[in-house]
Formats: C-alpha cells, sequence, structure tokens
C-alpha cells in the first residue's frame, strides 16, 4: 500500500523492447527471458509485494503510455536504447506533462539520452562510455537517503559497460551512488532530481548486454526508488500562471 | 508503524520548560495549559496515531535525554529559548552523536541558537527578529516533498514573533517554506539538512506568547517532519574512520 | 578587462522591444528613453567600464543573436515579455547550445517564460503575478556570494509587479535574494543555475511599467551578474559523448 | 590584485609542519625541502603573482595564527595531520570566527579531521583510507566553476594514499572533484561550502609520503581556489542577532 494514497502504488516499466525482438545480443533471451523490462517488473513485484506492477513497450498503441495509463500511474521507469527518436513527440510530452504534475519517474542507463530525460532536464546528458564488461563498483555517498536502505556499498557489478563523466546533467537535488570502473572512470550513477510537482531518480547501472537487473541488490535500489518517487498526493496538478487578488489567501486562514 | 522499522516510530518533543516555570508570559497556561510539549505532542498523537509520542524537560535527571531514551528513539523535536545555556555539554554531545548515527532532530522556532543545532550545522546560526505580533505567512516552494503534503500555502500566522533574514544557516538540503512577515522580512522557515547518517528539519513558526502550535496546519507540518526524519533502518551507527584492505568488497560481491 | 580571458569582457543586452515600439505603457518612453536595453546596457557601462556591452532586439535579422555574433560573446541578459513566441525556434536552440558550450546567460523579469529559459530547465517556469504597483522588498540572503557585492539588504523597489511562489523551477544552484511583496507573496527573485559549461542568472526585478532599471542598486546586481556568468575560458564546448579507449588517460599523467 | 578589494590578494599557508621537523618519512625533506608549506607557496606564488603569500606552523607563537594576522588575510590554506589536537582550541576559535566573517578557507589532505574544519562542519569528517602508493585519478564534474579552469580532467597522481567514501560531510555547495582510485574506492575530493560570509574549499590530494604538491595541475586547484575563496570585499563581519524596528529600511530607499 502507498502511505500517501491509501491504495497500492502502481509502477508502470516501459521499455523500447528493440534488444529483445531483434536478439541483439543473442543470448539476451537467456538472462532476461521476459525482457529487460519483465526482469525489473519481477524485482519490483518481489521487493513491493503490495505495488500493481505493469509493462509496456514501444510497439504498443501510443508506446502503451495513454492518458488514461498515465493518470493511473505513480512512477514510471524508463529504459530505452536504438530508439529514442521512435518515441512519438506527443508521449514524450505527455509524460513530461505527468512527471510535472506528480508523477515520479525512474530513468534506467541508456535512458539518459531518452526524450524524455532530456526534455526534462533541458542538457544534453551525454557521457564518455566504452563497452568493454569492466567490473563496476557503486558506492553510497548518502547513506541517510531512503533509496540507499538495505544497499551494500559497493555494490559490485562484475561486468558492466562503462558511463564515465564528464555527465552532462544538471547539479542533481541529491547525490546518492558514485561508480567507479575498472578502467579507472568514475560515474554519478544514481542521482535525484525535483521537476514540478514530481521526483524523478536516474540510475545508470542496468544493460541489454549484461544481466545487471538479476542482481538484487541492484532491484532493491529501484524498490526503493520506486517507493521514494511515489507522490505525495493523489491529484496531478501541473504547476501552471495565476493571477490572485490581494490578500485573496485572508479568508482562508 | 513505521514503513521502516516495522515497529511503533517513537518520538520525543523535548522542551525545556521554563516558561511555563515561570508563567512568562502570564497566560502561557492558557493557551498551552500543557506546555508547549504538551500541545506539539497532543498534535503527533492526534496525527500519527500509530506512533509513540513522549515528553521531556530540562529539569529531569539528564534532561531526560539519557543513553537509553535515545537509543529507542527516532526522532527528538527541541524547544528550547532562555535556558540553552543550562543545557549540559555532554548531553548535548549525546544528543549529536545519536543525530549523526541516524535520529532524526526537529529544530523548532528559538532552538536555532540551542547548543544541539549550533554545534551540528557550525554556523552561528543568528537572524533578525522583532517580537510585534506580527502576521506570518509561511509559503510553500518545494511542493514535492514529504514534508509539504496537505499543507496549505500560505499558512496564516495571526500573530507571530518576526524572524528575518540574514538567517546564517549552511545551504540547507531543501527549501521547502519561505515566510513574509507583515512588517515586509522574509525568513526560510522550513529547511532540512543531512548530518552524518542523521536528518534534520529546522521550522520556524511557533513561540512562547502565541498559540501557534495549536494551529492544525502547523501541526500537520511537524507530524509530516517527524514521519520524514525517522531513521532508514534501526541501527544507530556514527560515521567513522575506517582502514579498509585493498580489495575487501571483492568477497561480497 | 575579464580576469578569465584576458580581453575585454562582451555583454549583450537582448530586449523583444515590443513594449517600446508599441508605446505600451504610453509613458515609457519617458523612463526608459533608450528602451529597456538601453536603460540596462546604461547601468553597465557605468559599472563594468572595462566590458564592450552591445544590444539586439527581436526585429533584427536572426533577432540580432547570429551565430557570429553569440560567438563573440561572453554573457547575453534576455528581457522579453509579449513576444515569447515570435522568438525563432533557431535561434532558441543557438543561444541554448551557446549556454550549454560556456556563454553565461541572465534572465531578466517575465523572461522566465522565455522559450530560452524554459527549454534550458525544462520546468514551466510558471508563477504567481498581480500587478498593482507593490512595494518588492530584495532581501539577501547568501552575503558570500559575487552576485550580492556592494547590494544592500533590502533593496527597496517602491512599485512593481508582484511575482509570487510557487515559482516552477528546478532547485537552482544558489538562491541569492527573496522578495517579499506589499501584499505578501514572496519570491525567490535571484537564483542561479549551471547548465552544461555555463552558468545561468535568473533575477526578477524590472517590468516595462517601472523604472526599477534606473535604480543603481538593481543596476549593481546586474553587474555583478554579467562579471560571475562570465565564462572561466574562452572556448565554447558544448558537452558531447565521448567514447575513450581504456586507461587513455595514461600517457596524459 | 584582487579585483574584489584593488589590493594585493593576501593568502597564508599554515602547515602544522610537524613531519618536517621529524624527518618522517625520512626523504621528506627531498621532495618537500621548504616543508609541505613551502610547496604550497612555491605554487601559490608561481601562478598568483600578484598575491601576497606567507606561510605559518605550530611551532610560532599562537600557531601563527593571531588577530593581527588573520585581519590582514584574505585566504588560510590548512595542512594538518599528527597534531591536531595540539592546535590551541582558542585559535581555531577565532579561525573560524574570521572565516563566518568572510576570510576563506582551503583545507588539504588529511586536514579533513582539523578542529576548524569538523567544528565549521559539525559532522565527524571521517573517511576510508588505505596507505599503499596507489594511483589517484581526479575527475572533474563541475567544468564551470572557476577552480577547475585550465585543469585537466583527470589528473593523474601516480601513488597518493587512499581516501575512500563514506566522507562524512553534509553535502556541499558544489561538488567540483571526484576520484577513483587503484583499488577501486571513489571520493569526494573537491568540495566547497559555505559557512556564514565565508567560502571553504577542501581539496584531498596531497600527502606527506608523495610529491603531490609538486605537480602543477594540483598547484592549479589550489590557485583557483585561492582566488575564489577570497573575499568579496574587505570587511570582516560575523553575521550576529539584530532586532530591527518595522519599517527601518524604508529611509534608506
Amino acid at each position: 500500500m502507498s502511505e500517501q494514497t491509501g491504495r497500492p502504488l502502481r509502477a508502470l516499466v516501459w521499455n523500447e523492447g528493440v534488444h529483445e525482438r531483434n536478439h541483439d545480443p543473442a543470448d539476451i533471451g537467456e538472462y532476461y527471458p521476459e525482457g529487460i523490462h519483465g526482469a525489473i517488473a519481477a524485482g519490483l513485484r518481489r521487493l513491493l509485494p503490495d505495488a500493481e506492477v505493469a509493462t509496456a513497450t514501444l510497439d504498443e498503441p501510443e508506446h502503451g503510455l495513454s492518458e488514461q495509463v498515465l493518470e493511473r500511474t505513480d512512477v514510471v521507469l524508463w529504459w530505452g536504447h536504438v530508439a529514442h527518436e521512435a518515441v512519438d513527440d506527443a508521449v514524450v510530452e505527455r509524460v513530461r506533462r505527468h512527471v510535472l504534475g506528480g508523477m515520479g519517474l525512474l530513468v534506467l542507463h541508456s535512458g539518459h539520452y531518452s526524450k524524455v530525460f532530456t526534455r526534462l532536464l533541458g542538457t544534453t546528458c551525454s557521457l564518455a562510455w566504452r563497452n568493454e564488461g569492466e567490473r563496476e563498483l557503486v558506492w553510497t555517498v548518502k547513506p541517510s537517503h531512503p533509496i540507499t536502505r538495505g544497499v551494500p556499498s559497493p555494490i559490485v557489478v562484475p561486468r558492466q559497460e562503462m558511463y564515465g563523466e564528464l555527465f552532462d546533467i544538471p547539479d542533481p537535488d541529491d547525490l546518492l551512488f558514485i561508480s567507479s570502473f575498472a578502467g579507472g572512470e568514475v560515474f554519478r550513477s544514481g542521482v535525484t532530481f525535483t521537476r514540478g510537482r514530481g521526483r524523478i531518480f536516474y540510475f545508470s547501472p542496468g544493460d541489454q548486454e549484461y544481466p545487471v537487473y538479476n542482481q538484487p541488490e541492484i532491484q532493491q535500489v529501484l524498490a526503493n526508488g520506486v517507493r521514494w518517487a511515489a507522490p505525495t498526493d493523489g491529484e496531478r496538478v501541473v504547476p501552471d500562471v495565476t493571477n490572485p487578488a490581494r490578500g485573496w489567501f485572508a479568508d482562508g486562514a
């Protein structure tokens, strides 16, 4: 149950689903038999048994992100990589408006270059990368934050794509995790933002070539993130301009 | 119940209790018949019915803040004004260590000058003040934060002591509320900090001369603050220096 | 001279110029005989005598913001109100890219709704407003910051449009000024952001109906802002994705 | 010349000087023939030729930090390691008051445990460490900040003591550098804070066993830090409580 709304928390795991459809890499079906979204959803269902966890992909009508779906969704998780440009601009704007109105958003790994993330942040969100299966260590730097609860420091990811600085993002509200890679690069791998009434958590570990989302510690971070990003109340109100009369609040005291 | 620990959340409202003992002001017993701490505790009990809410005052042995009491406390609320210097340094250091180890702390109004707050923040925590019973308006500036949930913007406090900038605090983690006063001054009236593993919320509305803590909106802010500041896990571990061997984490992968 | 580049600092004051062209309000030519941009430029020339200060308006080819102009500009000041939509999207994107590459940007008053500001910040940048010529008090809350140097606290603006919270912006890097208005509203009236390699300063006092930009204290804030936002080096490099070889930095040791 | 004050910027490099006095390590006199403070001062004199750079050590009367010395100092650099407890509390409080009043402070390496740093920050400032001469890579993560000007990313420090997270500091104003070490640990190695009117920069690379302060890139960071931390005006005013009359600012409009 959501402490905030008194009804089950509703999470939606979105995946472009192109790597799965194309069997790229060839063995993706072995470590992600239900797709990347399926693995993420399974982790959430295990750790948030009271939540309702759904999935959606690019191929569905409106990419599975219709107005009706978003209205009843508390938190969207976004995984995309090769098909960012195929996401319809109207859907991107719809997701963005829901975030500004209070919906939570978790952006995962290569989603740093998704339209919805770059439009919400305003920067290029570019970074350095190298795909040689290097060991990643994910260190906690703000242990008071609920997203870090129950998470070991470091999380050891045996093989992973390297993401390195400079990560061109605005200063985050909170820096939770910093990663190092075997090659020596570092990355701000877990960062939070607020945009409008919505909470955003970007978390980089997780890739189509490595079974990172099957690691229990990674699943714990995502479950914590979903709970943290859930809106504090049920309404979905995008901030807008107002023109109040002088002293309008006096009777409302 | 605390979502974090699975047992009731335990809050302790601390008040120096000197204004009450001295009947200063003379009518304090009318609007705060159980003392300032009693009014605050009543609000918490109303809004957090599953929590255990206790109180303590300066006159008790160890000011009611023994090691045993703190060990079982999730969040301390601190109200002090004329007796900051009477608080024993050993108790101050004990409270500070518990905060660094994860205990939540809400510092209220004139508590800005308490030893525990100034030692945790490191600055003078000085401000401008004027006690002429001016109207205070408390505006929400970060509506995504759980401390602002269900709180109207502005909260109208009909009569209150003015606290104004420059408020000499470090940059807060989050700025939640900004107040204006009838005389034109402004004040960062609701701010959060993290120190060690502990979360701190400073909230300025509330004074011994005005029945501010009887206002339901003010009580809502404090209840939200207690829930927010509660530790994310049960252990109380003050950060300390470590000297790990190279690769110590490899077996923990 | 710019401490950073060893040549004169180059500022460009941009104004849509529509209020001036339309004599709206009728007396705008009395307090702003050279236009809003002219008043701002005059203040900068007085306080930054070594700087080169130019102006540009909407009616010029490419709005006076060609690639060649931006390449040689250190800081752009942006004033717009009724013609935000008339600004060409290609020019907006060009300015945005220069900011991400290191150019400074000062966004003034109603520029909160300009395309360049909302695209860099990602939020709606909406706010509350009321135009009744209320007194605004601009309080300094971070006196260590160079933008506040030599600025009295408060600055008293005798008559000004009210801008109030909720101001829907991301958390700023630094909160420098908070304003209160006669009607009781508050506003984060001076805030800084970093986007890419560029520094942004938003400052709200200043309107087409009131001669705010003629006030020496307001001019001081803008001059300080220009100096602060000037790039730390001469190159203009937008962050971009890189794919470095493992250990690429070893020879650079 | 200081842009702020129109007179030469005055920096004071403080070193406890105990490692040098004790020839510990035995070869410290080879790479630091003028002591750690001498090496740092030489770098500053090279890069800030207009500045006045002085040094002081623990053995001098009042540790070389008398009221008269501090009054005329813009920025203190602090290096200490084995003698933190030998620093007189009155001197610590004096330095702290000058920082709150506007003096800049650079805290270096093992100075994280100095009295002046921990009292200004309020946390334990503890960290993980291991002295095996590991390679440190210092990555820039905020290239818009003047402290990063002209600094390569990464700086390669061939051999250095490892400092790792969790670094128990309050959230910094700005995170400028993140280091990785050969063993895989990461560290927020360059962070800024504001306390009162004073600016603080903590930078960790630099140790008594390795000639880190002789590296030109490290010297560049420190010179940039000194220029950034210099006060914005000449006065030294510690924030203090005030009790202004209502409307006191009206005549100052």
